[in-house]
């Protein structure tokens, strides 16, 4: 069972309309990018029937409090006040930039989220992380809020090129990953282009939303989400500050998790067959990242600035075993530089 | 009775150290501007050991995006953690921003505030409203969170300057106005220079407590707290933006309480000598803000940019008599006018 926040539907105009013939905002501003402005806004632009209109640029570079300012700044010339509503219509970044913008604004108006990439809907549109970038570390300034409501329609993903949508089957990998043995056993019998979005997209809502709901604070575990992102974010912030190599967060995080694979044989006895399984079906999905011998040092560097970070020991969430996972697993900076280095076969 | 999380001494850093003591922070820092690291640090530095001292510049126009950027970037550079802690020295200003800063530093550190003026010690110390200014419009971007700790002195009060002692004191009077007659009668007996503070701030923290305890997200009761703050915001954030008079939050609000005064015998028939009654006092106490006919104009619009607006009806809190308050009293524009200018006397 999915939870009533989240309506998940193939045609969600109809679920949209009824929410707002049932609320009572004064205003509704719909945050894009120029891409969902063009491809997505169409489709839901009736039934959202919005007083404004926020454009931004796309891309993840866009995610700092400057981006931040004119949205807060457009909401202010527009007098919105804590009757009013924003919906973010777009990727990870609209969401938890457009979240934090609404959190914060006059300390806190509601707003709504319409994921419209694979990336967005699975893991973006639940558990109320928001925030933006800071000093080039991910997500560095935000809060925890809840939108009122989250609206998916996987009609949206014909709108993705290729690539964004490999990038969100990171995220779902993740999930089968840490806790459902058997759907990773389905889908990684599948060509990520063949796979069944409608199906996959709720089984990962619902795994997360199991996660978020026990540990909404990131306590304990919660923390089982960060397979993957503690060696995913350092290589995501360190490509982001060099501009020639641009990666997308899944495969930053595609290569985070071989990473991590490595970490989980040798600290949780991830069984070796496991760790070929798991290699073999993210490299031919994503390929392998170039990654220097001094990239290497910077991104091992980068892990020591991550939120799970106590004291200097780099905590780890790691595999048991397939949809096994354990949190808080210590790890040394060396640790770290070793597995990139298996990784970057250097 | 105070609660727990708000310690109230005259010798405050036996209570600070043994919060240190029982608890488990890698890092501390203590966020001061020039004056509070001059006069207050020292009383406190021993109990604290501060591992980072973090100085901004001290007054409201420091309260902004750009100063929480500083703050934010000395907390990264310094490695701060999820397990650190900010502590807040100082008046309003640091308080509410070094709160913001903690509550979205990483999706949120612990912070401690050690209010040091009086106006944040009967009031930002509780109630868990923080942010900044934001386009010249006050508190306009900001998030509700509670500090782990609240620690008052009123022995810091001594090192105020005697406007800033007085500024504070438009709350306490505010206080006694909308929650209880009896304290009014004995506050309003006795000049303000010669009140018994440490009795006055217990009393102002406890009817601030009980309010915010029963609505900590102003979704009613606790707009009572707002009596002379919707015209006293206005009032205060026109003179942010001119220069040449600088205001102080209280003297603001102390003309605002005498024009929502006013509004309190047009709405809500507050007794004639009850209005004599409050403005004497006020005016005794803080005098009569020059205000031009230009300035009232400029003041009203202001006023529309209240977060209490809500569809364009300004929503006040007014008196029906003294102790006695209601909220989401519908105000029109021109009725604003016509008390500021009674107020202003054109």
């Amino acid at each position: 069972m999915l939870p009533e926040e989240i309506e998940i539907s193939q045609n969600i105009s109809v679920n949209i309309q009824a929410f707002f013939n049932s609320s009572d905002y004064d205003k509704v501003a719909v945050l894009v990018d120029e891409n969902t402005r063009l491809y997505c806004l169409p489709l839901v632009h009736k039934a959202i029937k919005p007083t404004d209109i926020i454009e931004i640029k796309s891309g993840e570079e866009q995610k700092t409090l400057d981006t931040c300012i004119h949205i807060w700044k457009e909401l202010t010339d527009n007098h919105f006040e804590r009757k009013s509503l924003l919906v973010n219509l777009g990727g990870g970044v609209i969401g938890d930039m457009g979240g934090f913008c609404a959190a914060t604004y006059k300390r806190g108006i509601d707003f709504v989220n319409i994921p419209t990439t694979l990336l967005s809907q699975v893991d973006a549109s639940v558990g109320g992380k928001l925030g933006v970038d800071f000093l080039g570390f991910k997500n560095h300034i935000g809060v925890f809020e809840d939108p009122e409501k989250v609206f998916i329609d996987t009609k949206f993903l014909n709108t993705l090129p290729a690539r964004e949508l490999r990038s969100g089957f990171a995220e779902v990998i993740k999930h089968c990953l840490i806790a459902d043995a058997s759907y990773w056993e389905m889908i990684s019998a599948v060509d990520f282009k063949d796979q069944n979005w409608s199906g996959i997209v709720k089984h990962s809502v619902d795994v997360k939303k199991k996660v978020v709901e026990e540990d909404p604070f990131e306590k304990g575990l919660r923390k089982i989400l960060n397979f993957g992102h503690t060696i995913g974010h350092a290589i995501e912030s360190y490509f982001l500050q060099k501009d020639e190599k641009r990666l997308l967060h899944g495969e930053a995080i595609a290569a985070g998790m071989i990473c991590e694979t490595y970490l989980s044989a040798k600290y949780c006895d991830l069984p070796e067959s496991s760790v070929k399984n798991i290699e073999a079906y993210i490299l031919k999905t994503f390929g392998r990242i170039l990654i220097s011998k001094d990239d290497i040092e910077e991104i091992t560097l980068l892990c020591l600035q991550d939120k799970k970070n106590e004291k200097g020991v780099i905590n780890f969430s790691l595999l048991k075993d397939i949809g096994n996972s354990v949190f808080n697993v210590g790890v040394e900076q060396n640790e770290i530089r070793k597995v990139l280095q298996l990784y970057a076969q250097h």
